[in-house]
């Protein structure tokens, strides 16, 4: 698939982590593009997040480049907000565009200074390997403990030719995404206003990364940004912008079940479904809770058809819901019926969840709501990466 | 120290559980008792736990025995109400009192038959076995996957004379009570009325098994439940009340860091001590979200001074606070003042964590509100004890 026209994309190796592989990484748009954004919702909000809202209201929407860093969250430290402000303030130097028109963001460990030096001298080599085709190298630039580079793509056909949207993410661990995300970059090359882009990305980010959690943890750094620049020539109507709203909504939705696939120690991605609870929300608080539950992903890690505990999940939800009225299903399998447990083949059920891919669907009564939301299993693994990682 | 006068104990192994050890047991009371209890808030709920409140409510806050299983919850089973409501008329057929004055509760795997007859047959065995003396025989009898029996007491010195409180409890995993705790039984020989020995419940629970999580996930069994029989011949004036309620509250948060202590793999107890909050309310959710972030637990299980993950789960508590206002101790380490990090000698802070038990204190602000909350860390035992269990 071809990438939204009029971006380039570079990365470096830095030195802000440890391991010798690339770090920091810049996005830019040849043209200004309307920007959207939306973070994190932690009261503790790392420095890039301040300075990146900041411009982003000054510039009333509008941005040139994305810069971020992996390897250092420039969270919880003394000089972030001066650090974050410099780094902008060279990048658009270089790119001879107004400072505030460049988007700082940051992901890695918190607490530790981030060296502005070690970002200011690997910047020419940065804008100078800026190229179309390094879209990916940014996706690899971003990863810390993922162990998979995300990245998704998505084609909108409209009434005067295409429109295309390409984006990335990174995440694995500290994820419960509660009104953005970690860090997800996408490029869209559509003309668009602020404002209606604002709306397409709150709808597809509240059908994509606001179901998600690996860990019930929420970043201080998550930021999601996107792009259009208007570079297609194509503008879209009222009615082609709800096309792009539902394009933009897959795309970030397959980022999302990327990031559920690659949580950290992880083995499967777990979809669950929820239908049939009172309103859409309702069905979200019990997704939710199914998915934040220790019990339920250490069940499926063990291939175990414990419904037991995916009945317990729900019903700690906070959301009312008769108990009478629910039924289970795992991997195709009914194991709960109005209330009642079903007899099943343990074996058999067991085998299915020895799959990669699990899908859980709970019936929470007669009501319309309904909803999707996606997480992963609980391994060791888990475990080894955040109890052997060091600060 | 000597047990509460008035009740006698017993435990037989009744065939619930694979194992052979007791896993039925039974709390009488010599006359009747005032009786409180409090009860999960889980939307699934046992089938005992209907059985519990429904005898209580229809005996006006009267009781003379528990009956309690492990091995089988008794919850989403098809027959649940009617097992617990036969064993129940069993044993007040074989005490000779009246049917309601029984309360049932079970603990163990959810959504498979409890065998009536199993208990049936054996309450004959049960009740001959009653003694002053079998109080720990049947602490143990409760256990399912503890690792130790959990038994706390206190004396209450009142004019009269002294009263005295025992209570015993079980939990290791599914630890989030917020109304009540998993099974927990508390006797008493002080003369109060039920609507008095409510208030005091509730304050003491509100102080300590509303203060404690393992893994976030709250039991669909949850009950708590105190008798209190008169024996000692001394009732409390309302200025004596405050003072058991008072001894009460410290017997029961022993007995909740004696769960937290035994949190299924857990080699840590963590005590959380959360200041300077708006108020209680707000410092209690601030100290929940630490004790549920996955990653603060696993930073201690590691030893790794990481105070980034425990400010950025104070961050994510919903709760307001203000970042540069806020300060953090871990095992009397100082490693944040102000919203700033401090420095310290890692290697020190870390052979601290590597202890038994670790003390975080954060200070959200400069309000009144306070708390003390229990938790334990996450470590490659709970994963073990929760993926290759199996149904």
């Amino acid at each position: 698939m071809k990438l939204p026209l009029g971006y380039r994309y570079g990365s470096v190796y830095a030195g802000i982590r440890k391991e010798r592989r690339d770090d920091l990484a810049l996005i830019v748009s040849d043209s200004t593009a309307s920007a959207a954004a939306m973070f994190t919702t932690n009261r503790v909000q790392a420095a890039p997040v301040h300075v990146a809202r900041t411009n982003l209201r000054a510039s009333r929407g509008k941005a040139r480049a994305i810069l971020v860093n992996a390897g250092n969250a420039n969270c919880a430290t003394r000089r972030g907000v001066r650090v974050a402000e410099s780094c902008c303030r060279a990048v658009a130097r270089g790119l001879g565009v107004p400072p505030g028109h460049v988007l700082p963001a940051s992901t890695g460990v918190i607490g530790v200074e981030l060296d502005a030096k070690l970002i200011l001298n690997a910047l020419p080599g940065l804008i100078g390997n800026l190229s179309e085709k390094r879209f990916h190298d940014v996706s690899r630039a971003i990863m810390t403990t993922d162990r998979i580079p995300k990245v998704a793509f998505g084609e909108v056909p409209l009434n005067h030719g295409v429109v295309r949207i390409a984006g990335m993410t990174k995440g694995a661990g500290m994820i419960h995404p509660r009104m953005a995300t970690t860090l997800c970059f996408l490029m869209t090359d559509l003309g668009v206003t602020p404002s209606d882009l604002r709306i397409a990305l709150e709808h597809a980010a509240d059908r994509s990364f606001h179901r998600l959690s690996v860990d019930g943890d929420t970043s201080t750094n998550d930021t999601v940004i996107v792009l259009a620049n208007g570079a297609s020539g194509i503008k879209a109507n009222a009615k082609e912008r709800m096309v792009f709203q539902e394009v933009l909504s897959w795309v970030m939705q397959d980022l999302a079940e990327m990031i559920a696939r690659d949580g950290e120690g992880a083995n499967k991605k777990i979809t669950i479904h929820v239908v049939g609870a009172r309103d859409d929300d309702a069905a979200v608080g019990i997704a939710r809770a199914i998915a934040n539950s220790p019990l339920v992903k250490t069940a499926i890690a063990g291939n175990d058809p414990n419904w037991g505990r995916i009945v317990c999940a729900a019903g700690r939800s906070g959301v009312p819901i008769q108990a009478a009225a629910c039924s289970l299903r795992v991997c195709g399998h009914e194991l709960f019926r109005a209330g009642q447990p079903v007899e099943f083949d343990a074996r058999e059920v067991s085998a299915a969840l020895a799959r990669r891919q699990v899908e859980i669907v709970f019936r929470a009564g007669r009501g319309p709501g309904r909803a999707r939301f996606y997480t992963c299993d609980l391994t060791h693994g888990y475990i080894t990466i955040n109890a052997e990682y060091h600060t």
